[in-house]
Formats: C-alpha cells, sequence, structure tokens
C-alpha cells in the first residue's frame, strides 16, 4: 500500500521506518520539501521510501499516519490539504502535549475535546482512527520490546478504517487479542488525556519502555 | 487508629467497611448528620463504626479519606473545616467526573490542575495524599477481586504521609510491589485525567471489576 506519514520526529520516523519494512511504500511528509532530516530518512530506508511535503506525503497515501504533535497537528493537516486526505483513513498518533505551562505537560485541549475529534469535524470525508498514542514509538512498531502481555489501543466512528488500521497493527507485530478496540471517536478524549497518566509512569519506571495490561 | 471518612457513596462506604474490617475506628461523614445511608451503614458495621457530618467525621479521624465527588470536594472539605484536618494525612480519593455535558464525562478541573493539588493549596497543613482514585471501588478494599498483578498508585508532597497510606493499602490486601509511588502531588493530575481513559476501557471490557498492570 502508498502510505503518507505525516511528521519527521522520532514517532513519524519510526512508523515510517516500520512500514517501509513491511512492505508498504512510504512518503515522509515535513512542513518544508527540503527537511534535511526526512531527505536522510528517504535516503536510509530504501527505493520504496521518499519525502516531501505534508501536502506530497498525503496525497501519495492511500492511508495517512498524522504522527505531528497534536498541538500543530491540525495546522499541519490544514497544509496536507482537505483534497489529499478526501475519503482516506488517517491515523492519528499525535498526544496534546502543551509543555507551555512547564512540567509536568499539561494538554492543548479540553477534556471534553481531543485532537482526533477536531481533526474528524475539519476533516469530515477523512475516517479518522486514534490509535498507538499510549505507548514509546520503539514500543509501537516492535511491541515485543516489552515483554509478556500488554495492550493496544483504538478508536473511530468508522468500522471499517479501524479494520484496515488493525491489520497495520498486527503487521508491526500486535498480536490480534492486544488490539483493543474503545468504540467510537470520542474515546480519544481518554486515550489523549492518558498521556498524562503515562508521563507520571516514565517517570516511576525510569525508561519509556513499558505498557500496560489490561486485567479482569 | 480513629479515621474519618467524608463520602456516603459507594466509594466512601465501601472504604470505611474495610477499614472497620481491618480494625480501625471509624466515622462516616455526610452534609447532613442525619443521612440516613450513613446511619444505616454504622448500624450495620459494628461497634467500631459511627457516623455524622463531615466535620464530626474529620475531627473524629487521625487520618481522613476523601471519598466525595471530585468536583464538590472543596465544598466538603470547607464544612469538614480547617482545624479538623490540620496535620492530618488527607488520602484523596476522589475523581473530579463532570457529566454537565452528557457522556461521555469530562473533567472539572483543567489539565494543568488537579483536585488533590486544589485541597493542598486550600488546606496547606494538611498532607494530601493521592491513591485509589484509578480502580473501582469494589476492587480498592478487595485487589484479589481482579486476579494476577496489577497496581494502585499514589503520590503526595509528603514521605511520611504517603508511607501511612502504604500500610493501609497493605491492609486492604496490595502487595508492597504493586503500590506505585508516582511521586509529589503534581502527579495527580495524570491519576485524575487517567478516570476518562478508565471509562473507555470499562466499556471495552464490559465489567468495571479490571485494573492495569505495568508491564516493562
Amino acid at each position: 500500500m502508498r502510505i503518507g506519514v505525516l511528521g519527521t520526529g522520532v514517532v513519524g520516523r519510526g512508523v515510517a521506518s516500520k512500514l517501509v519494512d513491511v512492505g508498504h511504500e512510504v512518503r515522509l511528509g515535513s512542513r518544508d520539501a527540503a527537511h534535511a532530516g526526512a531527505s536522510d530518512w528517504a535516503a536510509a530506508a530504501g527505493e520504496r521510501a521518499s519525502n516531501g511535503t505534508f501536502e506530497d506525503a498525503a496525497a501519495f497515501g492511500e492511508l495517512v499516519f498524522n504522527c505531528t504533535g497534536g498541538a500543530v497537528s491540525l495546522e499541519a493537516l490544514e497544509q496536507a490539504g482537505e483534497d489529499s486526505l478526501r475519503g482516506k483513513v488517517l491515523v492519528d498518533v499525535s498526544n496534546p502535549l502543551d509543555f507551555s505551562r512547564g512540567r509536568p505537560p499539561s494538554l492543548s485541549v479540553p477534556s471534553w475535546d481531543s485532537v482526533a475529534e477536531q481533526i474528524q469535524r475539519r476533516f469530515p470525508e477523512t475516517r479518522v482512527v486514534k490509535a498507538l498514542n499510549t505507548i514509546n514509538a520503539d514500543v509501537m512498531t516492535d511491541p515485543g520490546r516489552v515483554p509478556g502481555e500488554h495492550e493496544v489501543f483504538l478508536c473511530g466512528d468508522d468500522d471499517g478504517a479501524k479494520n484496515d488500521v488493525r491489520s497495520i497493527l498486527e503487521s508491526f507485530g500486535w498480536r490480534r487479542e492486544a488490539i483493543v478496540d474503545l468504540g467510537g471517536l470520542t474515546a480519544a478524549r481518554g486515550l489523549e488525556a492518558y498521556v498524562l497518566f503515562w508521563v507520571n509512569l516514565m517517570g516511576a519506571v525510569g525508561s519509556p519502555h513499558f505498557n500496560i495490561h489490561v486485567v479482569r
């Protein structure tokens, strides 16, 4: 599949590399086409990898990952453009972390909203699925890095889109039973709020390489 | 120990009953001294149980549990009174759930604050520890109800107070290694935000009788 990945940070590059590894053609998108990190990534990642602007990457992809920071995601997607995103599945991995008040970070959205819902409202013909944002970038694409049972969560309003994302997560190494569907896109509020707790846990664990297992 | 429990809901009565079971003298506090549910609880819970106003319960306790709803906790503690709380450990179990916008609920505090910190600011001579709010009432006081490894979290600015709370949690059945200290009281922001994710999970699990295990 052709996949666009927006955002050239650790998450964007990590997701893009894994997507190339499992056989997709991937274009990494950044604000400026001449982004050195993105060009270096594309040069190193092989012939199925390329890079360009947010718009280039979104237009290229049959499916698009949003790996930009949550506080700037709407602006990045505005640059990608409505035409480039229309009808496509958008996997929103973003977290709305706001460091403007110092640490610990707060959220750039109120608790009655989420970045995922903001994106869905702005691009109603795009099918938004929130996924992967509760996990460190290294673990997202290599769940075996954390031993034992632990889960990845997703939510969205379109079941077909969620199935597409589930398939990609399985190709990343997530067992089907470790992929937990939390329902409609309003569940993104909880998934995004969770990141404040994740930051607490990272401090207690002393490493970002952990995850949670739901025990019942 | 003499313990005051503020709040006569499922959490307050559950915690109060467990505290009586493990040997404490417990006074359950409510807005009105004549609260029927609190009187019924005290009559059924035996001779170490009593009930009264928020102020009666707080003054009675050497340690105090806040089991009122997070959105009304400051008001309840105002009724309990500064003199009744001075110098004491206050275990804040509250969650700031706000249903005024419908479901899913939002939070009554912004992401850069928490009920626990609001309480600590208002009652600087009280030693606030946030604990137990990430778990259903039945599981709080009976961790074996969920099989296998899973954790309870606490945070606060006073290490002695956290040790006192750790002892109580152990008496509830929590293994010492299952009690995770998340650091200072600002971590309460993450613990309170987590409840939005907990609500998602409850929907997916189909029961409130679950918890999470941190896997590393």
